[in-house]
């Protein structure tokens, strides 16, 4: 495998910054000055104090999503704080703009406490037209998602959560229909109940309400013997593991046709794919170092594996979903991004797969028609 | 006169936004990917987690600015709120780039009060290499600035304050030459004590101790018999009006050799004009209509009129500072914006003009050593 950490290093150092702002006039002389700043712009400052609604029309927030991280869930990181999650930020905005042509910007906050979070995000949040939250830890996350939702009316979505889900939903269809079995008849057991893991057991029961799905934490099985869960974790036990299975992980596997790591390094082996029904659908999306490796899964009779690395078939990507989401959002006009969107857009990245191949459940993020056929589902 | 207010409208409907994002680098296949997303940027953030001092070089911040408002003093237009204030900030970041290369983005703020203000930019400043306040209106900018500026280590400025001052300065140094008067022997009355008002008393009273200052708000002279005076306006009391005058602008006009008007429309005439001393030095800077017409000054007996006003001669513009104190402090890594600062970037703009004339105190926006002269001097 290639050393990506090293490049990655000189190149960031060398370019000092991967973005930059661009102007879409020139400002050469004072009559120039005079339309685009004053005093002519004065006049279209009190037009939008009279019509606030055309905001959109007269300025760059009708193409502009911020970037919002406080840095407390940075990769496999973890709480490396603002400005050391300022890289991740700046090359999302790269994917927003390349694969969507949206303008963002990096905004990472030096503030942690849910409230606060909120309190900033809800100050700044005039300056755009929407709202990509993006590394914030769980459960901080859901609380400050939820709470945005609520009070603002620009889209918002937390892409850990959300981006994750989708494409996860999107490549789950692919691979249980080449594997000729129902989602809705399946044992599916999701590990890691933080934001992605969460996300992904929310909107896989909603597209498949039949699925049986265990989740499994750190400590085992979420069941209602567990005293330790917090109310994001309860609140998971009214769609998940409705047989009340106590256990650990080798537990939950019994049985079981799909696996879905969101949880951390080599949680899974050989002898427990063995211990999982026939053909079983492998999702180990740990980052970087998977939970298992996909030769050693197929070894162990995987029949199909994804991962979320770019070095191997069936990488789970949120860069699938994100750019068409906002890019729907913003040109439709939605204020909020529904369950709907997100199932929506699943199936969208699904489709464009036209022939599935256990080497190739998901289509790829350069694929032309990616964002225009999301975007029109995002309505 | 052009009707700059019409085609500003036609022209900002018609853009829909004047600044976008551009890429520094693509993304064109999953090589690129890895180095400038995941995994690559994981070793980038990983390595400015270790080293916080390294940001700059690796990301965009060594060379951004934002442009901070919460729309509560926009131009002439007074508080017209976040939205509305958005194409002015646009326009702004169009003259940092366009003047002195420098990326700004306009973060607009629904919020009000100092110390909610203080908050919201401390929570997103991580995000930026410098701060410029805007049109945010006094006495609250005043705390925000100081508070700001003791609090975070990177360069501050609130240029309705510092950058007209600074401007003011510049062009006074060369009236007063042409006028062969010292300002430290002048009388100079100031009107209007609200934010650019009270920084141009300030950096005049630095620059010439021993000018005779009088300050004049709507209510008459800044005295110590007024019962109604802010703190802020107290405060002007030690470097102003030593002489103890109780009375209105037409009592502190007489004996005076320069008129400073940052107040409102027709406030000065020419029989207020002529109550001056002889040649007085008039700068009727209200916009978009300043205290008295150009023409009309001149009628009166004035020596040298500036205005803010860039279809009139000696138009003092912000323009002529801003971009070069936030190079100078970018490329000299300079933390703090300091009054000494202030009058050397005044001196550079003085300089700038090889042979000043009435109707030429201060240089064109557009002079090619303007950025790079005052650059030079914020070390």
């Amino acid at each position: 495998m290639k050393d990506y950490n090293r490049e990655s290093l000189k190149i960031h150092r060398k370019l000092s910054g991967k973005i930059n702002i661009d102007l879409r006039a020139k400002i050469n002389n004072l009559d120039d000055l005079s339309i685009y700043y004053t005093p002519g712009v004065g006049a279209v400052s009190n037009y939008l104090h009279r019509n606030p609604e055309k905001t959109n029309k007269y300025t760059w927030i009708n193409n502009l999503i911020a970037v919002i991280s406080d840095g407390s869930a940075v990769l496999g990181l973890g709480n490396i704080g603002p400005k050391a999650a300022l890289p991740v930020m700046e090359g999302k905005t790269m994917l927003f703009k390349q694969l969507a042509g949206i303008d963002a910007i990096p905004l990472v906050l030096d503030v942690h406490q849910p409230k606060k979070i909120v309190e900033v995000i809800k100050a700044v949040a005039p300056s755009f037209g929407g709202i990509n939250l993006e590394d914030i830890a769980a459960p901080t996350c859901f609380e400050v998602e939820e709470i945005l939702k609520k009070e603002l009316s620009i889209p918002i979505m937390h892409d850990d959560q959300h981006g994750t889900a989708i494409v996860t939903l999107a490549g789950l269809i692919n691979a249980t229909k080449l594997r000729k079995i129902s989602m809705d008849q399946s044992k599916i057991v999701i590990v890691g109940t933080g934001a992605a893991g969460t996300a992904i057991i929310k909107l896989i029961h909603l597209y498949a309400p039949k699925a049986s799905i265990v989740a499994v934490d750190s400590s085992g099985i979420i069941s209602k013997s567990r005293s330790d869960l917090n109310k994001y974790k309860k609140k998971l036990l009214k769609i998940t593991n409705l047989n009340n299975q106590d256990g650990l992980l080798e537990d939950a596997l019994k049985e079981a046709d799909i696996f879905i790591g969101v949880s951390k390094p080599k949680l899974l082996n050989e002898s427990l794919i063995k211990s999982m029904n026939k053909n079983p659908i492998i999702f180990a999306m740990a980052n970087p170092e998977p939970e298992i490796y996909p030769n050693l899964a197929i070894k162990a009779g995987a029949f199909i594996v994804a991962s979320g690395r770019s070095d191997f078939k069936n990488q789970v990507n949120n860069a699938l979903a994100f750019p068409g989401i906002f890019r729907g959002a913003l040109d439709n006009k939605v204020n909020q991004i529904t369950d709907e969107h997100k199932i929506a857009a699943a199936i969208q990245i699904a489709k464009l797969v036209k022939k599935p191949s256990q080497d190739q459940i998901v289509p790829s993020i350069f694929n032309k028609d990616l964002v225009k056929n999301i975007a029109k589902v995002i309505t």
